[in-house]
Protein backbone atom coordinates (compact mmCIF):
# COMPACT_ATOMS: atom_id res chain seq x y z
CA UNK A 1 0.00 0.00 0.00
CA UNK A 2 1.71 3.29 -1.33
CA UNK A 3 4.42 1.92 -2.21
CA UNK A 4 5.61 2.74 -5.92
CA UNK A 5 4.29 -0.32 -8.13
CA UNK A 6 5.74 -0.91 -11.15
CA UNK A 7 4.05 0.05 -14.42
CA UNK A 8 0.84 0.50 -12.49
CA UNK A 9 -0.60 2.57 -15.06
CA UNK A 10 -0.07 -0.11 -17.95
CA UNK A 11 -1.45 -3.42 -15.01
CA UNK A 12 -4.22 -0.97 -14.78
CA UNK A 13 -5.49 -0.05 -18.62
CA UNK A 14 -4.52 -4.45 -19.24
CA UNK A 15 -6.76 -5.15 -16.48
CA UNK A 16 -9.67 -3.20 -17.68
CA UNK A 17 -9.71 -4.00 -20.86
CA UNK A 18 -10.16 -7.61 -20.00
CA UNK A 19 -12.80 -7.22 -17.85
CA UNK A 20 -14.23 -5.13 -20.06
CA UNK A 21 -13.78 -7.41 -22.70
CA UNK A 22 -15.22 -10.54 -20.60
CA UNK A 23 -17.82 -9.41 -18.66
CA UNK A 24 -18.84 -6.02 -20.50
CA UNK A 25 -18.22 -2.50 -19.71
CA UNK A 26 -21.48 -1.96 -17.41
CA UNK A 27 -20.81 -4.73 -15.56
CA UNK A 28 -17.18 -3.91 -14.31
CA UNK A 29 -16.29 -2.03 -11.40
CA UNK A 30 -13.43 -0.20 -10.09
CA UNK A 31 -12.77 -2.39 -7.40
CA UNK A 32 -12.27 -5.75 -9.92
CA UNK A 33 -10.34 -3.93 -12.18
CA UNK A 34 -7.75 -2.74 -8.94
CA UNK A 35 -8.36 -6.44 -7.97
CA UNK A 36 -7.10 -7.67 -11.05
CA UNK A 37 -4.26 -5.88 -11.58
CA UNK A 38 -3.33 -6.58 -7.86
CA UNK A 39 -3.90 -2.86 -7.26
CA UNK A 40 -5.36 -0.68 -5.01
CA UNK A 41 -8.70 1.44 -6.21
CA UNK A 42 -6.79 4.40 -4.53
CA UNK A 43 -3.93 3.72 -7.07
CA UNK A 44 -6.62 3.40 -9.90
CA UNK A 45 -7.75 6.60 -8.71
CA UNK A 46 -4.42 8.36 -8.79
CA UNK A 47 -4.09 7.51 -12.80
CA UNK A 48 -7.50 7.79 -14.00
CA UNK A 49 -10.67 9.93 -13.10
CA UNK A 50 -13.02 7.08 -13.73
CA UNK A 51 -13.42 3.53 -15.65
CA UNK A 52 -14.52 5.23 -18.92
CA UNK A 53 -11.10 7.39 -19.20
CA UNK A 54 -8.85 4.17 -18.87
CA UNK A 55 -10.00 3.36 -22.48
CA UNK A 56 -8.68 6.70 -23.38
CA UNK A 57 -5.86 7.62 -21.72
CA UNK A 58 -4.05 7.30 -25.11
CA UNK A 59 -5.74 10.23 -26.42
CA UNK A 60 -3.43 13.13 -25.08
CA UNK A 61 -0.83 11.31 -26.63
CA UNK A 62 -2.07 11.16 -29.80
CA UNK A 63 -3.41 14.61 -29.50
CA UNK A 64 0.48 15.81 -28.82
CA UNK A 65 2.09 13.91 -31.90
CA UNK A 66 -0.42 15.42 -34.34
CA UNK A 67 0.01 18.49 -33.18
CA UNK A 68 3.28 18.76 -32.71
CA UNK A 69 4.00 17.19 -36.67
CA UNK A 70 1.75 19.74 -37.82
CA UNK A 71 4.05 22.07 -36.37
CA UNK A 72 6.63 20.78 -38.24
CA UNK A 73 5.57 20.72 -41.31
CA UNK A 74 7.42 22.37 -43.27
CA UNK A 75 7.17 26.56 -43.55
CA UNK A 76 4.68 27.15 -46.76
CA UNK A 77 3.13 23.28 -46.92
CA UNK A 78 -0.34 23.58 -47.75
CA UNK A 79 -2.70 23.75 -44.79
CA UNK A 80 -3.89 19.80 -45.94
CA UNK A 81 -0.38 18.45 -46.14
CA UNK A 82 0.62 19.58 -43.04
CA UNK A 83 -2.55 17.71 -41.44
CA UNK A 84 -1.59 14.64 -43.80
CA UNK A 85 1.74 14.96 -41.80
CA UNK A 86 0.08 14.78 -38.71
CA UNK A 87 -1.71 11.58 -39.85
CA UNK A 88 1.23 10.06 -40.43
CA UNK A 89 2.51 10.64 -37.42
CA UNK A 90 -0.46 9.11 -35.70
CA UNK A 91 -0.93 6.22 -37.64
CA UNK A 92 2.95 5.34 -37.09
CA UNK A 93 2.10 5.01 -33.06
CA UNK A 94 -1.35 3.14 -33.28
CA UNK A 95 -0.06 0.17 -35.90
CA UNK A 96 2.21 -0.78 -33.00
CA UNK A 97 -1.04 -0.91 -30.87
CA UNK A 98 -3.31 -3.17 -33.18
CA UNK A 99 -4.24 -5.81 -31.10
CA UNK A 100 -5.05 -3.41 -28.38
CA UNK A 101 -6.66 -1.13 -30.16
CA UNK A 102 -9.35 -4.51 -31.96
CA UNK A 103 -10.21 -5.16 -28.41
CA UNK A 104 -10.47 -1.70 -27.16
CA UNK A 105 -12.93 -0.86 -30.13
CA UNK A 106 -15.06 -3.86 -29.53
CA UNK A 107 -15.95 -2.35 -26.36
CA UNK A 108 -16.65 1.12 -27.70
CA UNK A 109 -18.84 -0.10 -30.31
CA UNK A 110 -20.73 -2.15 -27.93
CA UNK A 111 -21.25 1.07 -25.33
CA UNK A 112 -23.25 4.21 -26.39
CA UNK A 113 -21.56 6.27 -23.21
CA UNK A 114 -18.56 5.04 -25.01
CA UNK A 115 -19.35 6.36 -28.64
CA UNK A 116 -20.30 9.38 -27.16
CA UNK A 117 -17.02 9.95 -25.24
CA UNK A 118 -15.08 9.05 -29.03
CA UNK A 119 -16.83 11.69 -30.67
CA UNK A 120 -15.80 13.94 -28.13
CA UNK A 121 -12.44 13.19 -28.29
CA UNK A 122 -12.32 13.24 -31.60
CA UNK A 123 -14.00 16.77 -31.91
CA UNK A 124 -11.18 17.84 -28.93
CA UNK A 125 -8.42 16.43 -31.92
CA UNK A 126 -9.88 18.44 -34.76
CA UNK A 127 -10.02 22.20 -32.32
CA UNK A 128 -6.59 21.33 -31.43
CA UNK A 129 -5.44 20.71 -35.28
CA UNK A 130 -7.34 23.64 -36.44
CA UNK A 131 -5.27 25.73 -33.54
CA UNK A 132 -1.70 24.28 -34.64
CA UNK A 133 -3.24 25.44 -38.20
CA UNK A 134 -3.54 29.03 -36.45
CA UNK A 135 -0.25 28.94 -35.40
CA UNK A 136 0.89 28.34 -38.95
CA UNK A 137 -0.90 31.66 -40.14
CA UNK A 138 -4.05 29.47 -41.68
CA UNK A 139 -7.17 31.86 -41.31
CA UNK A 140 -10.42 30.89 -40.62
CA UNK A 141 -12.86 29.09 -41.90
CA UNK A 142 -9.90 26.92 -43.95
CA UNK A 143 -8.05 25.90 -40.77
CA UNK A 144 -11.32 24.15 -39.47
CA UNK A 145 -12.32 22.92 -42.63
CA UNK A 146 -8.74 21.16 -43.15
CA UNK A 147 -8.69 19.93 -39.38
CA UNK A 148 -12.10 18.35 -39.87
CA UNK A 149 -11.28 17.11 -43.14
CA UNK A 150 -8.24 15.31 -41.68
CA UNK A 151 -9.89 13.89 -38.63
CA UNK A 152 -12.63 12.66 -41.38
CA UNK A 153 -10.41 10.83 -43.01
CA UNK A 154 -8.67 9.66 -39.72
CA UNK A 155 -12.03 8.23 -38.73
CA UNK A 156 -13.19 6.42 -41.97
CA UNK A 157 -9.56 4.63 -42.21
CA UNK A 158 -9.51 3.59 -38.77
CA UNK A 159 -12.96 2.32 -38.83
CA UNK A 160 -11.51 0.48 -42.05
CA UNK A 161 -8.17 -0.19 -40.32
CA UNK A 162 -9.56 -1.62 -36.55
CA UNK A 163 -12.42 -3.72 -38.35
CA UNK A 164 -10.67 -5.13 -41.63
CA UNK A 165 -9.67 -7.93 -42.34
CA UNK A 166 -6.51 -6.90 -44.14
CA UNK A 167 -3.93 -6.52 -42.95
CA UNK A 168 -2.97 -2.80 -44.94
CA UNK A 169 -1.34 -0.27 -42.08
CA UNK A 170 -3.10 2.95 -40.76
CA UNK A 171 -0.99 5.19 -42.45
CA UNK A 172 -1.68 3.64 -45.41
CA UNK A 173 -5.05 3.48 -45.29
CA UNK A 174 -5.21 6.74 -44.13
CA UNK A 175 -3.44 8.28 -47.02
CA UNK A 176 -6.15 6.41 -49.24
CA UNK A 177 -9.18 8.10 -47.59
CA UNK A 178 -7.43 11.47 -48.18
CA UNK A 179 -6.58 10.88 -51.48
CA UNK A 180 -10.47 9.74 -51.89
CA UNK A 181 -11.07 12.63 -49.72
CA UNK A 182 -9.32 15.04 -52.43
CA UNK A 183 -11.57 13.26 -55.58
CA UNK A 184 -14.87 13.34 -53.61
CA UNK A 185 -14.14 17.26 -53.08
CA UNK A 186 -13.20 17.46 -56.79
CA UNK A 187 -16.71 16.39 -57.60
CA UNK A 188 -15.22 12.84 -58.75
CA UNK B 1 -56.11 17.17 -17.96
CA UNK B 2 -55.83 14.75 -20.72
CA UNK B 3 -57.75 17.20 -23.01
CA UNK B 4 -56.31 17.90 -26.43
CA UNK B 5 -53.48 20.50 -25.78
CA UNK B 6 -53.41 23.10 -28.78
CA UNK B 7 -49.70 23.35 -29.59
CA UNK B 8 -48.22 21.66 -26.78
CA UNK B 9 -45.21 20.89 -28.24
CA UNK B 10 -44.65 23.93 -29.53
CA UNK B 11 -45.10 25.77 -25.97
CA UNK B 12 -43.07 23.15 -24.42
CA UNK B 13 -40.76 24.14 -26.08
CA UNK B 14 -40.48 27.51 -26.00
CA UNK B 15 -40.92 27.51 -22.12
CA UNK B 16 -37.85 25.28 -21.96
CA UNK B 17 -35.97 27.62 -24.08
CA UNK B 18 -37.37 30.84 -21.86
CA UNK B 19 -36.03 28.87 -19.09
CA UNK B 20 -32.66 27.63 -20.09
CA UNK B 21 -32.04 31.07 -21.18
CA UNK B 22 -33.08 32.62 -17.76
CA UNK B 23 -31.67 30.47 -15.13
CA UNK B 24 -29.19 28.23 -17.11
CA UNK B 25 -30.30 24.57 -18.31
CA UNK B 26 -29.01 22.46 -15.26
CA UNK B 27 -31.02 24.56 -12.64
CA UNK B 28 -34.32 23.82 -14.59
CA UNK B 29 -36.71 21.00 -13.94
CA UNK B 30 -39.36 19.06 -16.15
CA UNK B 31 -42.56 20.86 -13.41
CA UNK B 32 -40.91 24.01 -13.91
CA UNK B 33 -41.31 23.96 -18.25
CA UNK B 34 -44.42 22.36 -17.36
CA UNK B 35 -45.83 25.15 -15.30
CA UNK B 36 -44.52 28.06 -17.24
CA UNK B 37 -46.34 26.35 -20.74
CA UNK B 38 -49.62 25.68 -18.65
CA UNK B 39 -49.68 22.07 -19.07
CA UNK B 40 -48.76 19.12 -16.76
CA UNK B 41 -45.91 17.21 -16.42
CA UNK B 42 -47.89 13.62 -18.20
CA UNK B 43 -48.08 16.09 -21.30
CA UNK B 44 -44.34 16.94 -20.95
CA UNK B 45 -43.43 13.38 -21.28
CA UNK B 46 -45.91 12.57 -24.24
CA UNK B 47 -43.86 14.66 -26.29
CA UNK B 48 -39.85 14.72 -25.04
CA UNK B 49 -37.81 11.77 -23.53
CA UNK B 50 -36.75 14.37 -20.79
CA UNK B 51 -35.41 18.11 -20.78
CA UNK B 52 -32.46 17.29 -23.10
CA UNK B 53 -34.76 16.36 -26.10
CA UNK B 54 -36.51 19.33 -26.22
CA UNK B 55 -33.56 20.89 -27.58
CA UNK B 56 -32.58 18.11 -30.12
CA UNK B 57 -36.48 17.46 -31.48
CA UNK B 58 -36.06 19.50 -34.64
CA UNK B 59 -32.57 16.98 -35.62
CA UNK B 60 -35.25 14.23 -36.82
CA UNK B 61 -36.90 17.13 -39.12
CA UNK B 62 -33.20 18.41 -40.38
CA UNK B 63 -32.13 14.97 -41.32
CA UNK B 64 -35.34 13.96 -43.37
CA UNK B 65 -34.57 17.18 -45.26
CA UNK B 66 -31.44 16.42 -45.88
CA UNK B 67 -31.72 12.64 -46.73
CA UNK B 68 -34.91 13.88 -49.22
CA UNK B 69 -32.52 16.39 -50.75
CA UNK B 70 -29.88 13.94 -51.25
CA UNK B 71 -32.00 11.30 -52.53
CA UNK B 72 -33.63 13.85 -55.03
CA UNK B 73 -30.20 15.23 -56.57
CA UNK B 74 -29.79 14.71 -60.07
CA UNK B 75 -29.04 11.39 -61.27
CA UNK B 76 -25.41 11.09 -61.95
CA UNK B 77 -24.74 14.04 -59.75
CA UNK B 78 -21.39 13.93 -57.93
CA UNK B 79 -21.53 12.96 -54.05
CA UNK B 80 -20.47 15.92 -53.05
CA UNK B 81 -23.00 18.16 -55.20
CA UNK B 82 -25.42 15.78 -53.42
CA UNK B 83 -24.48 16.68 -50.30
CA UNK B 84 -24.65 20.06 -51.30
CA UNK B 85 -28.29 20.42 -52.26
CA UNK B 86 -29.06 18.39 -48.91
CA UNK B 87 -26.96 21.65 -47.38
CA UNK B 88 -28.96 23.98 -49.34
CA UNK B 89 -32.80 22.25 -47.96
CA UNK B 90 -31.44 22.66 -44.45
CA UNK B 91 -30.00 25.97 -45.01
CA UNK B 92 -33.48 27.41 -45.72
CA UNK B 93 -35.16 25.99 -43.35
CA UNK B 94 -32.87 26.79 -40.74
CA UNK B 95 -32.65 30.53 -42.27
CA UNK B 96 -36.43 31.13 -40.95
CA UNK B 97 -35.74 30.13 -37.11
CA UNK B 98 -32.34 32.39 -36.59
CA UNK B 99 -33.74 34.12 -33.41
CA UNK B 100 -34.80 30.56 -31.98
CA UNK B 101 -31.46 28.69 -33.27
CA UNK B 102 -29.39 31.58 -31.79
CA UNK B 103 -31.00 31.58 -28.13
CA UNK B 104 -31.00 27.64 -28.24
CA UNK B 105 -27.09 27.68 -28.98
CA UNK B 106 -26.52 29.80 -26.56
CA UNK B 107 -27.72 27.49 -23.70
CA UNK B 108 -25.94 24.95 -25.50
CA UNK B 109 -22.75 26.56 -25.60
CA UNK B 110 -22.52 26.80 -21.70
CA UNK B 111 -23.30 23.12 -21.06
CA UNK B 112 -20.90 20.16 -21.70
CA UNK B 113 -23.64 17.56 -21.88
CA UNK B 114 -25.73 19.67 -24.61
CA UNK B 115 -22.30 19.76 -26.55
CA UNK B 116 -21.61 16.32 -26.28
CA UNK B 117 -25.45 15.39 -27.53
CA UNK B 118 -24.97 17.79 -30.33
CA UNK B 119 -21.83 16.13 -31.60
CA UNK B 120 -23.69 12.64 -31.22
CA UNK B 121 -26.04 13.84 -33.32
CA UNK B 122 -24.52 15.63 -35.81
CA UNK B 123 -22.43 11.80 -35.94
CA UNK B 124 -26.43 10.61 -37.07
CA UNK B 125 -27.19 13.14 -39.67
CA UNK B 126 -23.61 12.07 -41.23
CA UNK B 127 -24.37 8.44 -41.29
CA UNK B 128 -27.79 9.47 -42.64
CA UNK B 129 -26.20 11.35 -45.22
CA UNK B 130 -23.63 8.40 -46.04
CA UNK B 131 -26.67 5.94 -46.25
CA UNK B 132 -28.57 8.19 -48.56
CA UNK B 133 -25.25 8.06 -50.86
CA UNK B 134 -24.79 4.35 -50.86
CA UNK B 135 -28.56 4.29 -51.88
CA UNK B 136 -27.14 6.20 -55.09
CA UNK B 137 -24.75 3.83 -55.59
CA UNK B 138 -22.00 5.16 -53.91
CA UNK B 139 -19.30 3.14 -52.74
CA UNK B 140 -17.26 3.25 -49.60
CA UNK B 141 -15.14 5.32 -48.46
CA UNK B 142 -16.16 7.77 -50.98
CA UNK B 143 -19.73 8.13 -49.24
CA UNK B 144 -18.83 8.66 -45.55
CA UNK B 145 -16.15 11.15 -46.64
CA UNK B 146 -18.75 13.08 -48.60
CA UNK B 147 -21.11 12.63 -45.55
CA UNK B 148 -18.31 14.13 -43.16
CA UNK B 149 -17.35 16.54 -45.46
CA UNK B 150 -20.75 17.93 -46.06
CA UNK B 151 -21.50 18.12 -42.13
CA UNK B 152 -17.87 19.70 -41.47
CA UNK B 153 -19.04 21.99 -43.81
CA UNK B 154 -22.98 22.73 -41.81
CA UNK B 155 -20.55 22.73 -38.26
CA UNK B 156 -18.43 25.27 -39.60
CA UNK B 157 -20.87 27.84 -41.78
CA UNK B 158 -23.31 27.40 -38.79
CA UNK B 159 -20.95 27.93 -36.19
CA UNK B 160 -20.39 31.52 -38.47
CA UNK B 161 -23.91 31.83 -38.68
CA UNK B 162 -25.16 31.47 -35.31
CA UNK B 163 -22.36 33.45 -33.75
CA UNK B 164 -21.31 36.03 -36.49
CA UNK B 165 -22.53 39.83 -36.31
CA UNK B 166 -23.10 39.65 -40.29
CA UNK B 167 -26.41 38.93 -41.76
CA UNK B 168 -25.28 36.78 -44.61
CA UNK B 169 -27.61 33.36 -44.74
CA UNK B 170 -26.85 30.10 -43.86
CA UNK B 171 -27.35 28.82 -47.04
CA UNK B 172 -24.79 31.01 -48.57
CA UNK B 173 -22.47 30.52 -45.84
CA UNK B 174 -22.64 26.38 -46.41
CA UNK B 175 -21.99 27.14 -49.85
CA UNK B 176 -18.63 29.53 -49.21
CA UNK B 177 -17.41 27.06 -46.45
CA UNK B 178 -17.85 24.42 -48.95
CA UNK B 179 -16.34 26.41 -51.88
CA UNK B 180 -13.48 26.47 -49.48
CA UNK B 181 -13.20 22.87 -48.09
CA UNK B 182 -12.64 22.21 -52.14
CA UNK B 183 -9.89 24.46 -51.67
CA UNK B 184 -8.45 23.39 -48.49
CA UNK B 185 -8.30 19.30 -50.08
CA UNK B 186 -7.08 20.51 -53.89
CA UNK B 187 -4.13 21.88 -51.73
CA UNK B 188 -4.26 25.92 -52.02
Amino acid sequence: MGRWQPNARGRLEQAALDLYVERGFAQTTVTEIAGRAGLTERTFFRHFADKREVLFSGSAELQELLVAAVNGAPEGAAPIDAVAAGLDAIGDLMQERRPYARRRQSVITANTELRERELIKLATLSAATAEALHRRGVAEPAASLAAEAGIAVFRIAFGRWVGGPDDKELAQLMRESLAELKAVAAGA
